[in-house]
């Protein structure tokens, strides 16, 4: 898996860079920004790292999540906006999947808006097509946009620190839900394998990952798995706001719940239905082989991946569960 | 990882041979037999293989399993026990781990018990040290005996066949837990890589390993976090008869079980308490780092790994537990 040509010589001939991955951002998008930027600092380069949120407690442990800054923090870096002259996308690959371009207020969201003013590039595994980016290098058929970092520090002939393989493997592990998702190919694995020799620790990783969840948590994962139905192969649960509270917990902390139903044999979809407000849920959806839920999500203006995708809801919890129902049903037909 | 030489010179110059894996066989013990089994098929060699127990539910996909008699059946196979010259543990060392020598109605127990009879081999990763076999090809530092039986077919010259390979990745990915344990090495990963370029799929085989929950055990299971109690880093869980009857399901799908638990940070040790019958319980122990449960275990006339054990006990549920704590905090002094 070879990078362009133009990415090298842009990351080679430049001299500072936006590295900016997702909002709500998670182990594939963190790990490779934070490897970029280390790997492009090892070169000689200036980089910032920046998301529009900040890092969720989960990836704590990467080495150089502190490089990350939330977009209203950049004053406290020294930097202005204007000193940036090239914006690297990690992990995604359109400029309205790194902010929210409402947020007028925000200088650096102004900045990243305009476009014209940047040298512009993206480093994706996301199959959605678009158009953002003078550079654009997107391999839907890669597990992880880590994998495809691994390729580019490697082509520029970059060390891989210790720092630089735990950030990899924590990216390739969370994209394919440590080695058992359909992506789990022979390179993967060799990859990680190589990782694992350069420094990366994949029982510390998994268990920082997806093994060291708080008791607030336990507990309402306890509850959460109580609200379980199944029908037709569709697992339904749900996490209210009145769950949260009980347990001292946050939506941050349902990341993968809606994983677990899968597990029941027979269960193409599951969706877990998280209360932001009332009559206001979003949405997360798993789903097993050749049911494509980004196909689904984007009808409710979301997206996604073919079998981990997401939306949110307007309506109340009945209505927002008939609806989904609904279209499974359509869309099977 | 080179076996020793006498082991292929056996395997080469014999023409029968018992393969047998120890009672409640897992996935490595029966994924490892029956690539061995197929293996030296396809070498020319007639082999039978032996287990007390049968093939677990989530096991019954593995190609070949349904080679696999317990004892009684052999009647069945048109072999007699004294056709068989050699004997070939796999992934126990000890003729202890495969049968219950009370069973003295049963004529193969008898026969392997005998010993004098036969050439004896033992091919496994566990440390416990016991003195059975001619031949002890004992190795703590693999991370299965999976891993071990890949390179033995390698050094027979045998082809690893999709069916071997799909035995042989099962066989790893239940003593690595799916790659997170700390046995998780490069050469595990290369050799996983190796696997499934043969024609293993890592998400069917997770699937069908971990992921095959009937809608019967996933409501034990709900019903098991509920009995969750903390203390001191120790996690408490219990499993009824009364649990089981209002659930339909068996301890068969209790496996795992005990490790979910660990999932909850600062979590040492996670005990499963398994009603058998009136004041006699089953214990699984599961433990992080340098705990070793094994010895806690071993206390209790148990054994197992130093991160997964287990015991029975006769006593009451709370003398039972009591015990257990008493112990672990006695042995962290």
């Amino acid at each position: 898996m070879l990078p362009p040509i133009e990415l090298l010589q842009l990351l080679k001939n430049e001299n500072n860079f936006i590295i900016a991955t997702h909002i709500n951002p998670d182990g594939d998008g963190l790990g490779s920004s934070i490897a970029l930027s280390m790997a492009l600092q090892a070169f000689g380069k200036r980089t910032i790292l920046l998301c529009r949120d900040p890092v969720p407690w989960q990836y704590k442990f990467l080495p150089g999540q502190e490089r990350l800054f939330v977009f209203k923090e950049i004053q406290h870096t020294g930097y202005k906006a204007q000193d940036f002259k090239n914006l690297i996308l990690v992990d995604c690959n359109d400029i309205d999947r790194i902010t929210d371009s409402k947020d007028q207020d925000d200088q650096i969201a102004r900045h990243l808006t305009a476009g014209s003013r940047l040298s512009t590039a993206v480093i994706d595994h996301h199959g959605t097509e678009k158009s953002f980016g003078d550079i654009r290098w997107v391999r839907p058929d890669s597990a992880a946009t880590g994998l495809m970092l691994f390729y580019l520090i490697r082509e520029l002939g970059i060390k891989i620190t210790a720092e630089i393989a735990i950030n990899l493997y924590a990216a390739i592990a969370t994209d394919t839900g440590n080695f058992r998702f359909k992506s789990t190919t022979p390179e993967v694995l060799r990859v990680a394998a190589d990782l694992v020799e350069a420094g990366a620790k994949p029982y510390v990783i998994y268990e920082e990952l997806f093994g060291s969840w708080s008791r607030e948590r336990f507990a309402l994962f306890t509850k959460v798995l109580g609200t379980l139905r199944t029908e037709n192969g569709i697992a339904v649960t749900k996490v209210t706001r009145e769950m949260l509270e009980e347990t001292l917990t946050t939506h941050d902390d349902t990341e993968h719940f809606v994983g677990l139903p899968m597990t029941i044999k027979g269960t193409k979809v599951s969706a877990l239905f998280k209360e932001v407000e009332d009559n206001y849920y979003k949405v997360s959806l798993r789903s097993r082989d050749d049911i494509n839920v980004a196909q689904i999500a984007e009808l409710f203006g979301g997206g996604g991946h073919k079998n981990a995708a997401g939306y949110k809801i307007k309506a109340d919890i009945e209505s927002a569960e008939k609806r989904l129902l609904n279209t499974l049903a359509h869309s099977e037909q």
